[in-house]
């Protein structure tokens, strides 16, 4: 596969490798294992920005992939992988049926949907660690090339394991583990009386029962990192280290997410927020597009995306979509590769792909539907515009709830969507004043920022790479067992402490007791 | 008492202050209540930069201090107080020769020496409320003013109480209250195991003796606020609320340290590290003085204070620092106004005033003789000097262990100080070079930074005035109670539920066996 400077693939890397990084070595050298998907599209600016600011930048990814490929002025590096690309897509499909067929309104469903999601995660991870791990050449080149630092994305833990054997400080840059690890490996408190688990659903303002439910899956969360991590580090690593130990080294972590989107929780020295990193500055539209939303008059248009893994869905569903846009005054612009049925309202142009964030900050725009991932509603907030969101799977239910209740958006269920349900939330939403000022202040709090996230987040990995990682941001807590850490043992001490006091004293007051009563019975049967 | 642009006290102010306001009211109104003492010189800076970026930004502080005074582009407003000039340096001379003559070497003087150290603050600190508070006339102006926010040190809870009363927002700046309230008002995690409490001169990796004895301290330490502010609170607001509570309505909390000082732990959204605030640009020497340590040669000098409550000490004990002093190869810059010796060393400078960060800046200089406050500790990492730590009282001891941690310094008492210990110890900074190349790097990482602190600072304050808080920010751990913010009732319910399912199988499995055995007995009983 190409990369955006150099393409290399395998055993040929070492020697080109080699000679580039010999002949500019000017700043850093750095090694990225980018997890797959939208996981991609909040790396890829930072990853292009260290590139171009003159650092060497060698991101290496499976041959075969959903959204990665090569980024300008980075070095791309392939490995080979045993599937293909239509055997990838053909399991990303399958899954995306199973979800899109599922209710995930319900518990149940919700859980087995998240077992899904985690087995498809596990087997991929689990794939990609065989192919690059056990692929000597390729390992031997990265070896040598005596990188700085790592940046990666722990979603995938191939990174993380890479850079264990290759000992680098490591930068992570993600928006959470699915099984919550993040808290317990960067020894970050989550109370869960306020900070709701994934896939709850919930706010941090939470109910008893609510709270419950989040105590408990504090508490079961754990099993799933168990499932998705369990074999995989002792499996590479001599050491017998946990997937929570070693993610423990990381020295920053680059959370995308600011608090114009999460809950305000605690957070560890070594966290950095870079919140909105993806909504850079907007490019022009292309011309037939720009005169499509010029046009739209005083209604102006809607932008309707459900992601980069799904551009289409059931015929019988995408007709709801299309009734309801024949009813509404907006045009709307739908990134959409499924059937267009012949009679398709006028004011919907279908495309197979199009350029969000420069359609969602043109004047005109009035709303944005959207599945609620992180970067379409970070760029939804970036440009103030109200949203109806359908969540899929994954963190989208736990996002969407996050602006529902900040009141700028509405959630509707695609799963049981109808024409009537969406054209109420959209007139809802457009017509509604609320929403909109409520997203312009939220807009306006997200960019009131000292310092722009991506301009953060390349000086804290150019940091991780002047110093060899962050060692004054690495909290005492590491070095705690569970039982020391939650002060257990120095309760069993003090607790021993307090009873043994107690016990000697009541037994000395007993003894004097005794000889006391023993003396007083002695003199009075001496004076009788 | 004057201020830096305009000079005004109680009623007169009302009007040239409203005029004042009127005439330029560009930005932000702020209202500022420092605290006294080495607190204001964080403070001021940025309530300059604050006044010259065009904010009207309003100083309130009492006729009699000891430290404050006017700043540059603010207005200051004075308010009478019941003790004179006098009366405050006779108190605080007192209470400086009671903790220079005790020695806190031991947990028992310690303990004596921070009692003392809050007696004098809450006698202080209560005399000022009363002063402010109960004058009308000038609460009245304050009122009409209409402040955007209130920028105030939380060391002294007069401005919070004034921020309150006036329903300002409240932007903190601080460096730790001194029985540890802020970690319980902002909600913050500070979990005893690995974040040593205030004057337990512990680091972050303790015995399970320390953490026993941190675990305690912990528990006590609320004694120690209810000693200080219990009755300051219901005695100004109609509100029942603790200071804990009115604390906590803070929108920003500006900490004066960051990691290269202070142990890694955690911290709260809104809370933002501007440590090394005070290291600001070099101003040149004066001539005489500027002569005197380009002149040092080879060996170098010394620098030498005690912070600006203490420049003088018994004679006996100044004459082991003039014999220390004759005896090393370098000169000394020494600010003290005690008598000095007839047969003073020549290469000793004593001074009534230093510019200490002009003087730690200078390319010869070796070392720095302090007692520790953050001001100082900051000035010596900024410039990266060595030094050799006297702790006197307050925080100083807990400063000098995070900094004697990380070998960038020596710790002496300046209880029982001899010459020879300092000859020792000042050698051992001076020609172990791993002194200095420990204090580069802490230095290096200290300002290796993606913004200096006192932008942030100035961002964070504008930020409060610009959107009347930061409300976004504020953590939902305010709106539970101490049980259900540590899930004490998730934790009951699901007991009771986990011990009745058991109780009913066990009851019921009793019945089941019961009529079983009942049956097969009948059987048994009607067979025979």
């Amino acid at each position: 596969m190409a990369g955006g400077g150099v393409g290399l693939r395998g055993a040929a890397a070492g020697l080109v490798l080699s000679l580039c990084l010999v002949v500019s070595c000017r700043a850093g050298k750095l090694l990225v294992i980018p997890a797959d998907g939208s996981h991609w599209t909040g790396m890829k600016p930072l990853v292009e920005v260290l590139g171009r600011r003159g650092n060497q930048v060698v991101v290496v990814i499976p041959e075969v992939s959903g959204s990665l490929g090569p980024s300008e002025h980075t070095i791309t590096l392939t490995y080979p992988v045993p599937y293909t690309r239509t055997q990838l897509q053909t399991i990303q499909r399958a899954n995306l049926d199973t979800i899109m067929a599922s209710d995930t309104s319900n518990d149940i469903s919700r859980m087995w949907s998240y077992y899904q999601t985690l087995t498809v995660l596990r087997n991929y991870t689990s794939n990609n660690c065989d192919s690059l791990l056990s692929n000597q050449d390729m390992m031997q080149t990265l070896r040598e090339q005596r990188f700085d630092a790592i940046l990666t994305d722990p979603f995938e833990p191939l990174g993380v394991i890479v850079g264990a054997l290759l000992s680098l400080p490591a930068i992570y840059i993600h928006n959470g583990l699915s099984c919550g690890m993040d808290f317990e490996a960067s020894q970050c408190p989550s109370p869960p009386s306020y900070t709701p688990g994934r896939f709850t659903h919930f706010t941090d303002h939470m109910t008893l029962r609510q709270r419950s439910v989040n105590f408990l899956w504090a508490l079961l969360r754990p099993l799933a990192c168990r499932y998705l991590y369990s074999d995989l580090t002792s499996r590479y690593l001599e050491k017998d280290m946990t997937y929570r130990e070693l993610l423990g080294n990381g020295a920053i972590w680059l959370l995308r997410y600011d608090y114009s989107f999460e809950y305000p929780k605690p957070r560890m020295p070594n966290m950095v927020n870079i919140g909105g990193i993806n909504c850079g500055k907007r490019a022009p539209l292309p011309p037939d597009l720009q005169e499509f939303v010029d046009e739209s008059g005083e209604d102006g248009f809607v932008v309707f995306t459900l992601g980069s893994l799904v551009s289409q869905m059931p015929e019988e569903r995408a007709k709801q979509f299309f009734d309801a846009f024949s009813r509404i005054p907006q045009r709307v612009v739908w990134r959409y590769t499924g059937v267009v049925p012949e009679n398709a309202p006028a004011n919907v142009r279908v495309m197979k792909w199009l350029p969000q964030n420069d359609l969602l900050g043109h004047p005109k725009v009035k709303a944005f539907i959207t599945h609620g991932g992180t970067h379409g509603i970070y760029e939804g907030i970036c440009n103030g515009v109200p949203m109806v969101m359908l969540p899929l799977f994954g963190d989208q239910g736990d996002n969407v709830h996050r602006m529902a209740v900040r009141g700028v958006g509405e959630v509707l269920s695609v799963f049981d969507i109808t024409s009537d349900k969406l054209v109420e939330a959209l007139n809802k939403v457009i017509n509604d004043k609320s929403y909109k000022q409520k997203m312009l202040q939220l807009s306006k709090v997200h960019k009131d920022r000292p310092i722009e996230p991506l301009d953060l987040a390349v000086f804290w990995t150019e940091f991780v790479m002047r110093h060899g990682g962050a060692d004054h941001l690495r909290p005492a807590a590491h070095d705690l067992n569970w039982i020391q850490y939650h002060s257990l043992d120095v309760f069993a001490l003090l607790l021993t402490i307090i009873l043994t006091v107690v016990m000697v004293t009541v037994k000395c007051c007993k003894v004097c007791f005794h000889k006391c009563c023993g003396m007083i019975w002695t003199r009075k049967m001496k004076s009788e």
